[in-house]
């Protein structure tokens, strides 16, 4: 049970409960997702195990039908949330990545607390390792993937503009019941890629040009994100060059992936086949990161993490080269992690 | 100039600097616009106006060539942002609203800073009176909602869901130019409005039924919001009689809006119409919001806003009666307030 591990923490840091806010995480212990925007959305987990949801009035219907079995308390916009909870905590855990310093006064305020300890960790280290049913879905996410970077490629034509790439792949993604992108939707062409963080635009398809599409789709909450860099005729030798030192530098980082293995060591294998390559300054970013139900998540897989692959964690891997007026190449695979290696999530060939 | 407007509120409260992190806010400033998800994004302004943009690498050359004309300091993934500036301040004014805990431990261990002022409500008071480039971004995002609108009514049919109603206008729009709506988009039939969050689903249209539009799109970084309910055959008498409830609260809300008035005099108008007709409890939500580089932002249109009215904001005023098993009913339009009084900014006939 993942409430017993937050219960877990409790005892650990002899604390009194566990706030949680993050709306994704509340959907991990709960099963109800909502995004409060600037309301109030916070589970109280108590030493004791008590669960209790604080929502707005207008999403008690919502939070009823959903899995969550705990307590439900409403509040109508013209009141405060604390007031209508009798609860207080000397020493109360915290997410100090979301919390936010006005939340934390109320916290003082309402619960009377005195010390706050952090519960980031705990929950980041329980997302970290997905379950058989999240796999599923993230396997399914990756499975639209790449039917998304086919959609793509289908539609490349002398003149097309990257944003009219882009509104295509979203539109059609819909009729396989996508509702969601993950984020959004980058279709560069040339050397517009060598901006990894570029934003689609008017810029319309030449010949002999790479097209580096990344992309992601939600299936039910979970993600994937992907990119491919794609050839559309005969990009020149230097592009190319630099698509196949990407392509080793993704392939063999993959091939060395297996519980045990420390995660820098990955980056390293990765950032040295570019560095060996001469291209060490065009590989800005850290490998890849961690994916589940966002996007980005815990954790980094980069040079500076001593952690280790555990089966059951699902990781980008993305080395890129850009190099100005040249080209932009970025390869990335969504890699599940298990007992006897890996096994790559994303399909679209390469 | 707005960041007059900070260097003041620094001098005011007996600060060194003030600390922007919220994207939307850096934006306003800076006309700089990023989304860093876990990364560092933040915005250092000095008592003496100078400003620092603190950004990951990868995005140095967009800051470049933004309007920013401020110091742009750039961190690798492997890298501290804080290590990358040499700055000190005993006391830093920062956004409580968004700050967390993590990155206020971060500010002490990096600049020394000793004690901490809030410099949201200065921003939020700047930001709610919009100025004439602002005004025309909202005023081109409203006629884009209308259009919506338009493209949803004339796509329904029996047996349509909403999901495909959904569907079918935000692809079309797209061909307006709009690539991201507001929030996502609300279509609910009949009685499934009732539920004023619900969400868009396989329920058929059936004839004699409202239907619910809540929707926006974002234009130029601004957002509209509107919402309509419109008859789709002869709907009963009952749920016509909440329809000509709603529409009188709105009419009236919004006709006394003027600079001066209290905003929860609005919110007062609007809430006692509705329970002089005996449905003051199907009203459960604020009568509206400010908008503007948010769908939600500051202030409140509520009976507990003291403030009042001054021109230049734009709000929504969006009362609704939800009447489970009957109807659900709610009209929203956007209001900029001017000197005169206001100027619907929303169009769609009601």
């Amino acid at each position: 049970m993942k409430i017993n591990q937050i219960m877990n923490e409790i005892d650990i840091q002899q604390a009194d409960a566990a706030w949680i806010t993050t709306p994704l995480n509340i959907f991990y212990f709960t099963g109800y997702l909502s995004e409060p925007h600037e309301r109030l959305l916070a589970l109280l987990v108590t030493a004791q195990g008590e669960q209790v949801l604080f929502c707005p009035q207008l999403e008690v219907d919502e939070v009823k039908a959903s899995p969550f079995e705990g307590t439900v308390i409403g509040y109508l916009d013209t009141e405060s949330p604390y007031s209508k909870y009798s609860f207080s905590a000397q020493k109360l855990l915290v997410e100090a990545e979301h919390l936010t310093l006005k939340r934390q006064r109320e916290l003082i305020q309402a619960f009377g607390v005195e010390t706050f300890g952090d519960i980031d960790l705990t929950i980041k280290a329980l997302r970290n390792v997905k379950t058989s049913d999240e796999i599923a879905k993230i396997q399914e996410a990756c499975k639209l993937a790449d039917k998304c970077i086919e959609i793509g490629v289908d539609f490349l034509s002398v003149g097309v503009t990257e944003r009219q790439v882009v509104n295509h792949i979203e539109n059609e993604i819909k009729k396989y019941g996508v509702n969601e992108m993950s984020f959004d939707t980058m279709v560069l062409f040339g050397d517009h890629a060598a901006s990894p963080h570029g934003t689609p635009g008017e810029r319309q398809l030449q010949n002999d040009e790479y097209v580096l599409f990344d992309l992601g789709v939600i299936y039910e909450n979970y993600c994937s994100d992907m990119t491919r860099t794609v050839k559309f005729g005969t990009p020149s030798e230097d592009a190319q060059k630099i698509y196949n030192i990407v392509l080793k530098a993704e392939t063999e980082a993959i091939a060395a992936i297996k519980p045990g293995v420390k995660i820098k060591e990955i980056d390293n294998i990765a950032r040295g086949i570019i560095e060996d390559a001469g291209y060490g300054e065009y590989f800005p970013h850290r490998l890849g990161h961690g994916l589940g139900l966002e996007e980005h998540e815990y954790q980094d897989v980069s040079s500076s993490n001593d952690n280790t692959f555990e089966a059951g964690m699902v990781v980008t891997v993305e080395p890129g080269i850009y190099v100005p007026g040249v080209a932009g190449v970025r390869i990335e695979d969504d890699i599940l992690v298990t007992d006897e290696g890996t096994t790559i999530l994303t399909g679209y060939e390469k």
